[in-house]
């Protein structure tokens, strides 16, 4: 039995999006690394993995988006269509080194994601950058199993339904794209459509578009729901709404989302996607809003524990079981009285 | 081309859940009457109906459940394995008696149901009663486009893990099942979890696992999300729950959810399944909660518009459009200032 | 300077609701020991007190509600109008302790509550029991300070308006008066009055008609907004209610809520006070709340703290500091991020 | 016996905040007229208007801003110290037409407010411009009575605890003063004290701290109660926290609530009163919160209705009768289901 696969990294043989499966590794030849900050910390994660894979893995290439503070012997990587190819990506830092990692790749299939925190949990982070060697191991093995996380995929069209920008590349979000007044004193008016139909006016600050993934970032601020990643769905979620009655709306993937600026907006409307500013959308201005096609595969903490970690508590090996963790840990998710019990009045 | 098929009521060649397809006609030949009311506009709905299909589809049988009250020259039906095959189901009155004919279905598939109002609007109510010739003709001829809406199943099981009552068989909803402390003053306390992982201690008056369609109904006025019956999903909304930071969670459909009453709960907690009160479960008892093998095929209102109708406004013929005039309609989904700028002072 | 005061039990003289005002001491001369459990730790903590009232103040009376289980050398005390005079009131239990404490005083004043905790917080605790003898020495003093805490008077009116049960007497709450469906699978429709005017109709599981010390109870479950106890008013809650658009609301302390089971509601109410079942209201039948005259003076954490910890932070002595307190610890209000920021990844 | 009293607008002899009494007028000798816009609407309204007070009151003065498009035969009139005396102010336009003449008075009392809305009901509206001879009548006559509406003070420090800007002068706020991470991608961080003790750490788009007026407002949107604007309370909403369980918070009008952005504070936090961008407040500076000492008296609506009308349905004359028709008309408080019972299905 063959216990080696290759990572499969073309989009046409890609899986239904949000399917739980192994990657196939293989051949892994070029590698990614993505950090935002080059804090002591990162920089000295960055020199002991460039040494490791020299050292076990000495075939395989590394590289670095092209910056002024670019690790030493790594190749330059620049994002687009004639991209080097890349067969895993590393992120050192927080869930933001992610949401950056995501924006690299607009076009086609994005590789592996295997995402390292500096000691401090995030959301997005399984695992704990002094554990990199085995992490990597396990998906040199082909043994690493990948959660794909849901992407949006975000297209502007001015008043008259023309592409604004971008080249005619579609955004690709994989927390949510946001609408704002941002620091206009006035609410903005917008009308959702959902498949062309029209759903709704607001009349509020601003309009949330999310992912799962997304949801419990900003979307969960603004009361919206959370939504487990492996579900395929659209999240709309109000912020500050001018109405009593307007709830989260949750979508299946397969529909396309239309948040278009009233004519007669006070306010134009800032667009974040994944928390960067992009866009202002005046009047009559619009984006619409879709499952994308290339879902990130995230490479989950399950794919490095140990067997008999893995299978106790009924959850399935492989299976994204660090959702419940980070709901409860990172969330606090129903805190209240389980901890109150343990609160004991301290005498004075 | 043929344009006659048959009704699909055969499960194992039913499509996806959740999927939009047109029916399958040709062969009604047997159709089941529900109704929960016997008030004079149904009588009179009931006689017209039976009257129209002796003298337009003269080889239909038509059945009713076994009550005093069934109306004359039908046949009395009987839920169960042994049941006489229906191809369509004929509900008369609110969104209960839709609820009530998915309860008529605990084995197998259900055949395509479609629901008249009675006059008052309602969330599962496609048809107004004086429009049935046309449904009817419209199913008759292959036409009508179903949606299939999820139903849950449930398997309540004792302390031991022993199957409790129902001889094996799993309770079918079609909206939710609700745990509640009902008439005991003290909150109950039900562990939840999630493909057999520990999830959460809810010490609240209850908890609801809601399908899409029942994301309107009682989960929404404890404050879940409204989530879209074309989603395959599970809703878990609690009801008052003693912590500030309990929000609705949404799982994908291929989740199982276990609640097991606290073996330190100070109530016991009532099942309702879509209003329905069935069990009470004491401490150590529970309820696992899945996806049904069998969903509600529920026939469109789209499935007797006009082709000009249907197709304006950009939504696709067959599509389910009746959702977004709903969510306006009768949840007066985000109402408030749309209908403001058309209120005027009037003069003391 | 005389510094022992009269401890104020007559409500003619009593000061504005819900200020705050050292207690008069001097002449403490009954005191009501109220307590709901008889678990050991209770049963020692009463063996204890009683000893050290009968040493240092021999002359003071104990009393005690008329029970089987009443401690030995206590007198009976009987509520009602004929009431032996207490001049304090000692709880030891939970919160639900002074619940019934309160329950106990439905007409006039009610006297100082000191209430100690088991040792596991509680909202309305202040005291450790292990403090019992410094805490009673500063009442003694003259040196104790009190919150006034609101309660709501209840009135029930039959369907032709006439006064039910309760010979004319009001009922007191210290929490909510809190109307629900109970076991009945409908929802009920209940009509709700302010002054007399026509507010809304409530198609709802309930609605509950809080004081700002309930607001941490039942009502912030049902998604109400915490009120500081030092403020006077009422907070209307409902309880899972059929609209998109109901909100808490909240009036002020002049202001009374007349709350009518609809004539055409499928479900009466149970009604619960305080968390005890008392009556059920049908059809027509109604209940009218309002500020009570006669709410319950708290004795304050404050009143045993050391003048330095008492006044550091800029706390005015005598202030009701312990409220934010148990905001942060017991309900673990805004917990989420501040504790993030302690949560570092263990390593697998 | 005298019929005419004089109004009141020396805030010496005010009364307690939000108390109702009737507006003393007899020597109305000084009225401001506010509006914003110059439509044609407001243009000819303004002409009758100075019409029907030169002919009927022709020792009165009428007082505008000093403005490019002020009306022809008006006086101009400054804000501040040693202005001209104000007895009435008259608003034509929408509610944000009052918050601007609120700001005009920033020391000192507030003279009466007649409010008159150019057709469009609002929140703060209680004439139609037609009425305005009525309702002038009934002020000359010293019939009007008015609420109270409370407003908030506030004091701007920066780092090291010194008044900014404004000249020492506090700001004075009607509806609120919100602090909002504006166009910044970031979420700021405020600390939150009340009476100067720590009350939490908000991680956040920001805070608003609201009258019961403003409660209807931004707060409103931000998740907010309703709060009854004869109340004197301070409301603390947060917009889209980052956390589960910071829920809005009510406190006593002797409450003084301050806002400082933390240090760490990635962002910096830009201020809105009543909707006008002022201040952008960088880490350790901060605002503070009190009640004001000059709430704006609005005379209402009952001043002119008919006796009989006035006391009908049980409400006392006098009495702010307004705020229950608002709630339902404007907010469509808990619209849903009363609505629904009239929708009929309307036939394909
Ligand atoms: N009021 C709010 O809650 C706001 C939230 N955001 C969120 O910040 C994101 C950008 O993140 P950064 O670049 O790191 O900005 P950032 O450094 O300002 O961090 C935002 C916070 O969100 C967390 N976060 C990011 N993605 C998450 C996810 N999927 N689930 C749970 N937590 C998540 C981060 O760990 C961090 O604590 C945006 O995509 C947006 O979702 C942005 C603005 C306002
Ligand atoms: N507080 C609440 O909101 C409660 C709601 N219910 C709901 O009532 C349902 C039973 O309905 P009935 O037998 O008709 O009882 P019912 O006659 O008491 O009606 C409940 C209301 O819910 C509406 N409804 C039912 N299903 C719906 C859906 N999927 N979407 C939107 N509205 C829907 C009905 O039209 C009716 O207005 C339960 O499945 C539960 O969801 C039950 C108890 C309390
Ligand atoms: N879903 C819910 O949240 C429900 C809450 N309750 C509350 O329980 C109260 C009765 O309390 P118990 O007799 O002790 O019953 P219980 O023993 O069932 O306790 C209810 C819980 O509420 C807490 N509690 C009571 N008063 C409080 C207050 N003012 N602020 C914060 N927490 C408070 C208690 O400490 C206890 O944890 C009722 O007045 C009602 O407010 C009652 C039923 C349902
Ligand atoms: N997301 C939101 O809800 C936001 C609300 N605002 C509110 O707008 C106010 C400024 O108002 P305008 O200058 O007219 O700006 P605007 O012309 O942008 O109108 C804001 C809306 O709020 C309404 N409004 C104002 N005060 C109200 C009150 N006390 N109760 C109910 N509705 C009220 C107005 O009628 C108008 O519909 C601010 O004080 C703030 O409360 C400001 C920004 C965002």
């Amino acid at each position: 039995m063959p216990r080696r696969r290759t990572l499969i990294t073309d989009s046409s043989q890609q899986p239904p999006p949000h399917a739980l499966r192994s990657t196939n590794a293989a051949t892994v030849k070029g590698i990614l690394i993505v950090n935002k900050l080059r804090t002591k910390p990162v920089i000295d994660a960055i020199d002991s993995f460039l040494q490791h894979v020299r050292t076990n893995y000495p075939n395989v290439r590394v590289f670095h988006e092209d910056r002024k503070d670019i690790p030493q012997n790594v190749e330059v990587w620049r994002p687009g269509e004639d991209a080097e190819k890349i067969d895993l990506v590393i992120t050192l830092g927080g869930d933001g080194t992610i949401l950056h990692a995501s924006s690299l790749f607009k076009v086609g299939a994005v590789p592996p994601v295997l995402s390292f925190s500096m000691g401090t949990l995030g959301f997005l982070l399984p695992f704990h950058v002094d554990d990199f060697a085995k992490a990597l191991e396990s998906v040199f093995q082909g043994k690493a199993t990948v959660l794909y996380r849901m992407r949006l995929s975000c297209t502007f069209l001015d008043k008259d339904g023309k592409l604004m920008g971008n080249d005619g590349e579609d955004w690709q979000v994989m927390n949510e794209v946001a609408l704002h007044r941002g620091s206009s004193p006035h609410l903005n008016t917008i009308d959702a459509y959902v498949d062309g139909q029209h759903l709704t006016e607001a009349v509020s600050d601003g309009l949330i578009v999310s992912t799962p993934t997304g949801s419990t970032a900003y979307s969960l601020s603004a009361g919206g729901p959370i939504v487990h990643p492996s579900l395929s769905a659209l999240v709309l979620t109000p912020i500050c709404p001018r109405s009593l009655s307007f709830r989260p709306l949750v979508f299946p993937a397969s529909s396309s989302i239309t948040l278009r600026i009233g004519e007669r907006s006070r306010a134009s409307a800032g667009v974040s996607m994944d928390g960067q500013v992009s866009h202002v959308l005046g009047p009559g201005e619009s984006v619409t809003v879709r499952a994308s096609l290339h879902p990130i595969p995230c490479i989950n903490r399950s794919s490095i524990a140990e067997p008999a970690e893995a299978q106790g508590e009924g959850v399935v090996p492989g299976k994204e079981d660090d959702w419940v963790r980070d709901i409860n840990n990172l969330l606090q998710y129903n805190a209240t009285f389980r901890s109150k019990a343990l609160l004991r009045h301290s005498r004075t």
